[in-house]
């Protein structure tokens, strides 16, 4: 079965080595406009610069994180260290090589937009987005292949399948710091120039004199390309590890099912491969088409070999693993389809969405109402996904929970892979996923870039438009990362209490200590949510006096004298030190809180503490990421007409605007952290479970 | 041990007969100013006329439930319908009884602030409280210690302990429904008046041209005196009950710990009239020393009794209980001292508090960062609670978990009466802590009327006093509150769990069926904080429709001619139509849900439904009621100069006062209807546990 782990280390190079060449090709287009290659250039050198200041900090914490794992793991530390270190190193190569293609892209959309028109464009993008989506799949199926490899996963008795978490550890400790730290930034910088800009000074957005809009511009790089690149390649590793640790634990299940996520997550890759190659055939047509196809033939093609692979494979649980895959896959595309109800402006299957009328409505009654009216959609929008999620939860652990036995005896560990299958349904193929996600960035900046450079309205057209398809296909990606996400931590809890070897009594609700574990659990991702919210506040609030300040003494800025230019640089180095000042704290918290429970109250503890806050985290992640994209539209939706009685400028509007503006914490940098936030937890929970005793100090 | 239910009986008999005896003191302070009279009347009638329709509807539906009760119960069904209708009926006598005297109450204070100066005014509106907390004190012991006196309960092995439950039922019904809809009925009032009256109109607060200003004064009662009266009452109750179920069902319990509590509630109660009496020794000191020392004489006095009390019980495990009870005390004090910390303005024990600064700071760059500092200051106060209640779990477990063993020995089902015990800590003096509790609002309205009367400036000042003074008590009730909800919930989850015949490894959280019920009871909360905010933005919606129309059509009115007066009447019936329509929903969540997973899911499941819900209710409670709490002080600060740079009536300021608007459903809405929402699914599901089986229909 090593065959599969060295395949997919060979597969993954070649598709890291498409990822290269379509960068290649995305850099041959031509950027002969001068303004357009110099704000390209701003925004490459600002993304470039802050990406290294954030790297210098991650690699110390990362040195002394690997030391510490060194002493804590029980044995042979210095495997589970490196594969922490082989994990860190990854996530980074991985969001470095999305953000160098998307900032690579985001003007040479523009350009290609204007001589190619929207077929051209489309390419160009694209390929940007696959770039991040090729090096996402491919650095995490060669790094735990490589380390299956090494270490020799699941093939015979020896496995140390603690240096496999290592690797997720390394992956997600990065994941969290770009994340909350690429949010910190791109909302900072968002929520100054708009302040100022738009508000205070009257000046449109994107427009060149705001000092802030650089800043801006590489936000949307920083937080939606190699943020949201580190956050799903956290939980393709997540979940790949959490089913491999499970069978590995498990005297009932055999080698083979340690092996078998690698070979979907190989499957995976072949299809995206064959999905992203497929826009070439496919650019030619309708644009929204064309993006979900690549991403339906992707699918549909996992799913097909996936089912003959298993099937070639003879798993004495037959075909079943690939029940679970779709049962996740459906989850997750469900989950996508409710959020869109929830938080989208257009009808949703015939189905009218209430939620952003009735924001709109009450937007007239001032911002008080319209707060109040985001904030009740956000938390009723929670309970649907959260009933799919059970539905997947449900619907995986009963078509395996029987393992290979008569139906009559149950095996829970199968159960508990089953769901980590569900996971991998909406994770395996992230080669095409992930590039229609990035793509929604490049299409975004792309537009930003031609507006400030003058390129007229025939290339604006093309670029919203491009944009626009991506907002509705972004729904799902959003979709699959929630359901994944809760999916991928369940079974990281469940691979935690095998690593841990807690008993089914161990880990009974009943017990106070447990119970203890969950409230704390619980508590964490308000805590984290309220530090980067607070964060984000504090950071756009030294951007505001920053621009005020350049508009106040910079002659002739504000009113647009010729020659005269904004000092960007000192924007994007004030978003720079705030995202890496304040990154820390959460970070922090969520590596320190698993380790100190664990240790002083014991594993059923920590159980219990993940536990909770899975379930807060979830919810407060789904809450958050809701309001904040509800408030987002329904602004929108009074700027489209779609609100009777209220329109751009007036009092209705100006309260969606601040809801809006309370929604950017919410939507892009406290949601989003959670999700990993509780993968983090879990994982470190893992890699400590073997040094745990069951009573704890206390 | 019969005997104690039969003392208990007899002392709340007493106990009652003593609030009836203040009423008639309270009553026989005449109201000689005519303005005053009227005022009064409007409120009270307002405030009955709201009491007997909201009891027209809860009678039907306690029929329903009771019926259904009769059929479900699986032995002896009539007795648990039974008990279920006298806890309703206790509970809605303790509301009607409190809003009575209140209401009365309001304007005498005022008028004996005129007459007889502030110790007058003190001696009245404490009384008027004091006929809330010993009705609620002697009703809730008075029914449980008949409950347990007719049904027998731990006497023998034929005890029926469901009875008990169906009484706590009973009581949590109507807390929920009162909470819900007078938390609707005053928040609509609030907001309609605040957002025509003072924004719009520009006229000052209780202003008597405001049609909706005696809305919002009935609903002050409404909501604060009834409202919070049943949550408290079924606190209680709920905390006593589940004591004796986990004792009940224990077989190493002997039927001393199933009468412990009564014992308990026994001795609170009678430390609670002594401390009320008190005040008529200490009313002529500083109040707010006054009002501090009646509720240290009753804790005191409980302790020191209960101590010696247990001693002669002669319990197996000695006075360990009384361990438990008094970490629960000291555990619900320091809550109210960190609630206090994060929402007030002064300093908690030298500490200077940072979040009102911080609000009032970000206040200054609009309503959006004012939004975005109150709701991370509400999610960060969660923290140090959570881990208050940690402690106390962790404590009243320690404790107690060894049984009457040697100490080596583990006897779970003590260490969960310990928790118990803990919640009791919090509530058996509520007699005493409930008088002040529902001084509060007294003190408030009585300003109320003095400035819609013109009594001058005299009366208010004291009447102001009194008020301030009350607010700093009642945050300490507040943590009681809080604190006590947790624990009983879980209290009531182990109820569960015996009751339903639960093994450790049927709750293992890494059942699915488990995690499922998990997320469902996470999400709850959720849902119905959104029904909640929803239906207050809906009401406040109507309420300003009429107010408009009312200045708009009613000749001089907003002119203030002589001799012209708003339809009040009008606002009054707004208001209660809303609450009644709307406080449907979320009370049959409440009961429907825990049914509906317990029969489909089975037992495990609901145990992972009620654990799920606990845990983001009281997180979720705490947000909301803190942030709701800061935002309002924030705006306070401001008015009051603490904040530089920001004065009343100035940017800063309005946007505090947006702030304010959203946080009004926050803490008096929804936050408090979470508290009672998690306990009331623990009790239904202590009363359907015997009928669950373990796999469910699915």
């Amino acid at each position: 079965m090593m065959d599969i782990a060295l395949i997919a280390v060979i597969v993954s190079l070649v598709g890291l080595a498409i990822a290269a060449l379509l960068y290649k090709k995305v850099t041959s287009v031509e950027i002969d406009d001068p303004t357009v290659a110099d704000i390209t250039q701003q925004i490459q050198d600002g993304a470039m610069a802050f990406l290294k200041a954030e790297y210098r900090y991650l690699a110390i914490f990362v040195g002394v994180v690997a030391v510490l794992l060194y002493f804590v793991t029980e044995t042979d530390g210095h495997l589970t260290a490196l594969a922490f270190l082989g994990g860190a190193l990854a996530s980074v190569l991985a969001g470095f090589s999305g953000m160098k293609a998307a900032t690579a892209a985001n003007g040479r959309t523009a350009m290609a937009a204007q001589k190619e028109g929207q077929a051209g464009a489309l390419a160009v993008s694209y390929n940007g987005g696959a770039v991040m989506g090729l090096s996402v799949g491919g650095l995490g199926l060669l790094g735990i292949s490589l380390v299956a490899f090494f270490f020799g996963a699941g093939d015979d008795g020896s496995t140390n399948i603690t240096h496999a978490a290592g690797f997720g550890m390394g992956a997600s400790s990065i994941a969290l710091f770009a994340r909350v730290g690429g949010g910190i930034y791109t909302k900072a910088a968002d929520v100054g120039a708009d302040l100022v800009g738009k508000v205070e000074a009257g000046i449109p957005e994107d427009d060149p004199r705001n000092p802030g809009v650089i800043a801006d511009n590489v936000g949307d790089n920083v937080g939606d390309v190699a943020g949201m690149g580190a956050d799903i390649f956290e939980s393709f590793v997540g979940s790949i590890i959490a089913a491999m640790v499970i069978a590995d634990s498990s005297t009932n299940m055999n080698a083979d099912y340690v092996i078998l996520p690698i070979f979907l997550g190989l499957v995976g890759y072949l299809a995206s491969l064959v999905g992203v190659f497929s826009m070439e055939l496919l650019k030619n047509s309708e644009p929204g088409a064309a993006l979900r196809n690549t991403t339906f033939i992707g699918a549909g093609l996992f799913w097909v070999v996936g089912w003959f692979g298993i099937g070639i494979m003879d798993l004495d649980t037959g075909t079943e693993p690939m029940v679970a895959v779709i049962i996740g896959s459906i989850v997750g595309i469900l989950i996508g389809l409710v959020t869109e109800y929830y938080t989208g402006i257009e009808d949703v299957f015939g189905l009218k969405p209430k939620a952003i009328p009735h924001i709109g409505e009450m937007s007239k009654t001032g911002p008080a109402t319209n707060a109040i009216a985001g904030l009740s959609v956000g938390m009723m929008s929670t309970f649907i996904p959260i009933i799919l999620i059970c539905f997947g939860i449900f619907g995986a652990n009963h078509f395996m929970m029987d393992g290979p036995g008569s139906g009559s005896e149950y095996m829970p560990e199968f159960g508990l892979y089953g769901i980590a299958m569900a996971a991998m349904g909406m994770l395996a193929t992230v080669g095409v996923t992930m590039t229609v996600d990035a793509y929604g960035p490049v299409a975004d900046n792309a537009g930003g870039i031609a507006e400030m450079s003058g390129l007229g309205k025939d290339v604006r057209d093309i670029t919203d438009g491009l944009d626009s398809i991506g907002n509705t296909t972004a729904a799902i990606g959003k979709g699959f990362a929630i359901g994944s996400a809760a999916l991928t931590a369940l079974a990281l809890f469940a691979a935690y209490s095998a690593a841990a070897d807690l008993k089914l009594s161990q880990v009974a609700l009943s017990d106070p200590k447990v119970v203890i574990g969950l409230l704390i659990g619980g508590a964490l991702p308000f805590v984290v949510a309220a530090m980067t919210m607070t964060s984000v506040g504090k950071a756009a609030n030294e951007m505001v006096t920053e621009i005020r300040r350049q508009f106040k003494e910079i002659d002739g800025l504000l009113e647009g004298k010729e020659g005269v230019k904004p000092d960007s640089a000192k924007c994007v180095q004030i978003s720079t030190d705030a995202a890496l000042r304040e990154m820390v704290g959460p970070g922090v918290v969520a590596i320190i809180a698993p380790v100190i429970v664990g240790f002083a109250l014991g594993a059923p503890a920590l159980a219990g503490l993940l536990a909770g806050s899975l379930v807060t985290g979830v919810l407060m992640a789904l809450f958050m990421a809701n309001a904040g994209g509800a408030w987002d539209n329904a602004k929108k939706a009074i700027e489209q007409g779609h609100i009777e009685g209220a329109e751009k400028g007036d009092a209705a509007h100006d309260a969606a605007v601040i809801g809006d503006t309370i929604g950017d914490p919410f939507k892009d940098t406290s949601g989003p952290s959670l999700n990993i936030l509780i993968k983090l937890m879990s994982i470190v929970a893992v890699v400590i479970a073997p040094a745990l005793t069951v009573t704890g100090w206390l």
